[in-house]
């Protein structure tokens, strides 16, 4: 297996490095596999990932597997001592306890959902290598004061921030909660993930600070993002609990605030090809921590066939 | 006509008045002229608002009449040289205006507008007598950065700040701009209206200077708001531009942010009855200055027929 260890000599999505914030071009396929037969879900499925740059998928986990899940994230919310602080992230306000990242490390239960073949070997076909978990996090968006997240793509932050080479990642966000239009549901740009939207400004050093709380780096200027809507519109991802949204690296996405009671949490999983493995980041900053952007633990995942009674 | 010109000695709707945060019933009607036959609606459409607390008329007003509106707000916006500062509410960071109060009384498209017959002969009808602007004001709610609003009762704050005796006034929203679910939508809680939310704290001095940008004071508790949305629901008032939401001046309402690029604006006439004109506040404060709550110009309206024409 043959890895890139340095940072490529043309930098194909420069970012926050004083070029100009235009929109370039996607110069990566978006479905590394093209063999059909071997997809593990409907080929069409795959089709609408591959156009629309994310795709929501149903009913992917039954009622006692999110249950299980939803014990484990309270179990986390609770016992935050256990947890390294730095591990997550309080609302600027309330301090209430926003995300909690590397759970597929400190968690049994989700540990084995990174695995679960529903998930890993969906990435797997997608992105047609072995894949690692790069990021994986617990979010939890509190009622009544739940900030909004603003529009960004993943891929220009983990390419500036953490060196990731190529867009060939892909998140999975698992609901926990039913996603209403009024609870500050993910709401995504279908087709954005064609355009790779270079970003103004430096990065500050150790951004991640206050990027993690609130996005004011690495994201598009008005007119790139007004350019962006104008064309291709905005999706709202709604849905009852249990569902699976799978987007890709570099789809442009973000979240309203939520005023109303209900919380909103989400199980999100971030599955990289071996062969993007990070490298020195795109930029002149030390790299993320290791909670943050797997740099060391990079082993390649074996899939397994996962049932309700695993999640037990 | 005989007007109360001071406080009742007993307060029905005590609030911020070291009061417990309960919730009380309404005691006033919410329509107040029982005779279908004078009702310049189809009498279900009543029926319906009597229920939920709000109303959404669609395509009141023809695409012709909203662009004279638009055209109206847009110099309003840009010409703000012309209006007294105080009466210019901006946004809290990007310092872009977001509403401009006394429309009814600085503009002639929308002083005009106050009288046309389809909203005050609506007023009248639902009160019962003859109405006045309490309040106007044009909201122009960002694309991009706008803020959310918090859940409140109107009248709460009309009663506490402004001394408005009884639940007999109503508020109409009339939309400029689509409202999509995505851009930071009225959202009401239909039948809360019916009841009174006491609201804890105290009011301080001048709160309208920071209500205004953020209500603080004078909303739900956490455990209030709760109560009445699992009682209740929550009601999305998405739809076109140029229709108009009337709603009871004690429904709770509220709206999140708005990180799309598409603002929200909509111009928001109070009517109340003659018969419920202001007295003293029902706290210790000061009352509001005239451009939030009109005291001294209360002069009943005239409902007068409008077309197209006369909005040119």
């Amino acid at each position: 297996m043959s890895l890139p260890v340095e940072k490529t000599d043309i930098d194909l999505y420069p970012s926050r490095n004083g070029h100009p914030a235009v929109i370039l071009s996607r110069t990566d396929p978006v479905v590394y596999n093209r063999n059909a037969d071997q997809s593990p879900v409907d080929y069409e499925l795959i089709q609408q990932y591959e156009k629309n740059g994310f795709l929501v998928l149903d009913n992917v986990f039954t009622a006692d597997e999110i249950n299980s899940f939803k014990l484990e994230m309270k179990r986390l919310r609770k016992f935050t001592g256990a947890i390294n602080s730095n591990e997550m992230i309080v609302e600027p306000e309330s301090g209430e306890v926003r995300s909690i990242f590397k759970v597929h490390e400190t968690s049994f239960i989700f540990n084995k959902l990174s695995l679960d073949k529903r998930l890993a070997g969906l990435a797997e076909f997608i992105l047609n290598d072995q894949v690692y978990i790069h990021q994986s996090r617990l979010n939890y968006k509190p009622g009544f004061r739940g900030k909004e997240f603003y529009w960004h793509s993943d891929f220009e932050t983990w390419h500036v921030e953490d060196g990731m080479p190529c867009m060939r990642a892909l998140s999975m966000s698992i609901t926990l909660t039913d996603n209403d239009h009024y609870n500050g549901p993910l709401m995504l740009i279908p087709g954005s993930h064609d355009d790779f939207v270079v970003c103004s400004g430096k990065t500050p050093k150790d951004n991640f600070k206050e990027s993690l709380k609130k996005q004011t780096y690495g994201v598009p200027s008005d007119k790139n993002l007004k350019s962006l809507v104008d064309q291709y519109g905005i999706f709202t991802a709604t849905g009852k609990a249990g569902s699976v949204v799978i987007f890709d690296c570099n789809t442009m996405h973000g979240s309203n605030g939520n005023i109303t009671p209900f919380p909103r949490s989400n199980i999100f999983l971030v599955y990289n090809a071996v062969k993007n493995r990070v490298v020195e980041p795109y930029s002149n900053q030390q790299a993320r921590p290791e909670w943050i952007a797997s740099r060391e633990s990079i082993n390649p995942i074996t899939a397994v066939e996962c049932q309700s009674v695993d999640y037990e």
